[in-house]
C-alpha cells in the first residue's frame, strides 16, 4: 500500500510508493580541466570579472593568494544596475531583471571535494556566504538572497571548479513565500514556530540523520525526493545572515557530516544545496501586529540529491512521487556512520 | 537586460534571460521492441491486467480487435481498494494511497506517433480519456483526475508504446489547487474568468501559436519552460469531462497541430502533456456564495517540451529561469506552419 503525506511547510502532498530505489547512474565528481584553463583557478583571476570580496592569506586584490573568492557571475541571470520598474501589460505583471548573481569560488583547489574538506575550510566558505548575504541585504531593491550550490552536471553545475552561488532577487521565490505563509498560519493557531515543533517531534526519531550541539539533520516527513535531507539550527533564528562565527563552525561540522553520509550511501550523488532564509525588509510585509517574522520563520538548509530521473507529471501538478520513505533514507544514512558488522 | 514575469495563474515569477537556446540532445522517438515482447501490443493482451475499457472493431474483451484500450497500471502508484483514512502523526498529516492509475493504450501500432495520427484517431484517444475521467468521477473518494502523457525517456516515459495515463487522486494537486485559488481571487475582484481574460488579451497577439473554431493555443506570458504551449477551449467550461464529442474532434485538430509544430521546430522533443481540469465534488469546497467553480475555472491542456536540462535551484525555490521569451517561441512555432521561402 502506498502512502500519501502532506508537507507541513509547502502544504504539498507526496505519494510514497514501494518501487525499488535506483542509485544515480554516475557519480557527480568531475575533475577535468576546461579547455583554455579554469577561470576559477588561482593565477587565472583575470579571467573572471573583478572580485567583490575575497579572503586572503596574501597577495593583491584580483591576484593569487586567496582562499575564498566572490566574483560576479559572467552569465548572470540578473544585473545590478537600474530600477526594477514594476509594471503591467494588460492583466500581466512584469519588472526588470534587477538583482545580483555572484559565484563564490570555494577554494583555489580545482579538484577539492566539499565533504572531504576540513570543518574549518567549510566554515570559511559558510562565512563568505553569510558575509555576501549581509552585504546584499543592504540594497533596498533586493527582497531575497538565494544561496545555493549545484554539485554535478545532472544537478545543473555548469563548471567543475568547486563553487556556490548567491542570487539577490527583487521578489521572494514562490516556495519560500509559501513556506513563510504556512509558518505564519501555524503561528496564528499555535503561537509556536512550526520548524521548532518539527525539531521537537523528529529529534531522536526515525527521520533523524545527524545531530551535533547546534544543528539537527532530518529527512522531511514528506520529502519530495529520495534522501532529501534538511539541516536546521536548534536555536530558533529566522535568517542565515544573523548566524554567528561560532555557529558557522558547528554548522560546518553538520554539513560535512551530512554530505559525507550522502556521498557514502549514494556513491557521490549530484545534489542541490539550498538555504531557505528570511526575506529582507520583514517590517514591510512579514511582521504582523501579533508576530514578527523572526517569531515564526526558521532558516534551514535543504540538500536534495539528484539521484532519480525526474518523473513526468510533477511539472504540471506540483505533485511528487517518491520511492523511498524518509525513515528508510534516514536509516540508510545513519548506517554509514559506523562500518557494517 | 533580463526580465521577470509573474504568472497570473500560479503567481510564480520567471526570469527570462538572453542566453542562447539549445535544442534537445536527442529526439524522443523510440520504436524499439522491449525484450520479451510489448505488453501493450495487440495479441499480448494477457500481459496486462484485465482491461477496464476498450473501443473495439471486433474481438472479445481482453483479446485483439481493439483500437484504444484502458488497463490498470501494473506499477500503479495508488490502489483502488480501501479507504483513504486521513490521519495525523503528531503535527503531520497522512492518508492511504487510495486512487486509480490507468494506462490508456492509444493504438495497437507500437511505432505510431501521435502528431502523425489522423484527427479522427486523436479524437478517439481524447474520447477514451474523457470517458475514463467521467467513470472515475463517480467514486466519491477521488478528488482529482490527473490526465497526462509522457513522451520520450527524458520526459519520464518508461514504455515506448504510445500511451497516456490517468491517475485518480484523493487530493487536489498543489499547483491545480493554487490555480483554482488564484482564479477565484481574480473572480472576486473582476467577476470574470482569468482564463477568458487571457484568451481575450492574447488571441491574435504575439504569443498566439494556433487557433481553430473551438480552441486557441498560446505560449503563456510567464512560461516556465522554453516552448511551453497551452491549449484552451474558447468556450468557457470548467472541466474536461464535460467536453462534447464534437468539441473533441476540434480539440484533436488543435492537439495535432501544436504537436506537429513542436516536433518540427524542436526536432521531435520529449514532452509532458497535462490536462488541468476541475476537481470532483466542487459543491463541497470550490463553490462560494457568489461564484460556482464553473464560473471562474477553465480547463486547458499544458504541453511542456522537455528540451532543456533541468537547472539547479528551481527545485528549492519554485523560481524558474527560461532562456526563450514566449513571444519568440510562438514566432518560431508559427513559422513552421508555412515552408520557409
Amino acid at each position: 500500500m502506498s502512502t500519501l503525506r502532506k508537507d507541513p511547510l509547502s502544504h504539498g502532498w507526496v505519494i510514497y510508493t514501494d518501487e525499488e530505489y535506483q542509485k544515480p547512474e554516475a557519480p557527480a565528481r568531475v575533475v577535468n580541466m576546461p579547455a583554455g584553463g579554469c577561470l576559477y583557478c588561482e593565477k587565472n583571476e583575470s579571467m573572471t570579472l573583478p572580485e567583490v570580496a575575497a579572503y586572503r592569506q596574501g597577495g593583491l586584490k584580483n591576484g593569487p593568494g586567496w582562499t575564498v573568492r566572490a566574483v560576479p557571475n559572467a552569465h548572470a541571470v540578473l544585473h545590478i544596475e537600474g530600477k526594477t520598474n514594476r509594471r503591467g501589460e494588460g492583466l500581466y505583471d512584469m519588472m526588470n531583471g534587477i538583482g545580483a548573481h555572484e559565484v563564490i569560488v570555494e577554494t583555489p583547489d580545482h579538484s577539492a571535494l566539499l565533504h572531504l574538506s576540513s570543518v574549518e575550510k567549510i566554515a570559511e566558505i559558510l562565512h563568505m556566504l553569510r558575509d555576501r548575504m549581509n552585504d546584499l541585504m543592504r540594497d533596498p531593491r533586493f527582497r531575497y538572497m538565494q544561496i545555493f550550490r549545484n554539485y554535478g552536471d545532472v544537478a545543473g553545475a555548469v563548471h567543475p571548479h568547486p563553487h556556490s552561488q548567491i542570487i539577490a532577487l527583487p521578489i521572494v521565490p514562490r516556495w519560500v513565500y509559501e513556506e513563510i505563509n504556512h509558518a505564519q498560519e501555524y503561528w496564528k493557531i499555535k503561537e509556536r514556530c512550526v520548524f521548532c515543533d518539527i525539531l521537537a517531534q523528529d529529534s531522536d526519531g526515525p527521520r533523524m540523520v545527524y545531530e551535533n550541539e547546534g544543528f539537527v539533520a532530518l529527512t522531511p516527513f514528506a520529502s519530495k525526493f529520495p534522501f532529501e535531507t534538511w539541516v536546521y539550527p536548534k536555536e530558533h533564528l529566522n535568517s542565515y545572515h544573523l548566524a554567528t562565527d561560532e555557529s558557522l563552525l558547528v554548522l560546518a561540522d553538520a554539513v560535512k557530516s551530512v554530505l559525507t553520509l550522502l556521498a557514502t550511501a549514494l556513491e557521490d550523488p549530484p545534489y542541490n544545496l539550498i538555504i531557505h532564509s528570511s526575506p529582507a525588509q520583514p517590517e514591510k510585509r512579514y511582521n504582523t501586529p501579533t508576530a514578527k517574522l523572526n517569531d515564526y520563520y526558521h532558516w534551514h538548509i535543504e540538500i536534495i540529491p539528484r539521484a532519480t530521473k525526474v518523473a513526468g507529471f510533477e511539472y504540471g501538478t506540483g505533485f511528487y512521487i517518491n520511492s523511498v520513505l524518509p525513515e528508510k533514507a534516514a536509516e540508510i544514512l545513519r548506517g554509514q556512520l559506523t562500518p557494517p558488522g
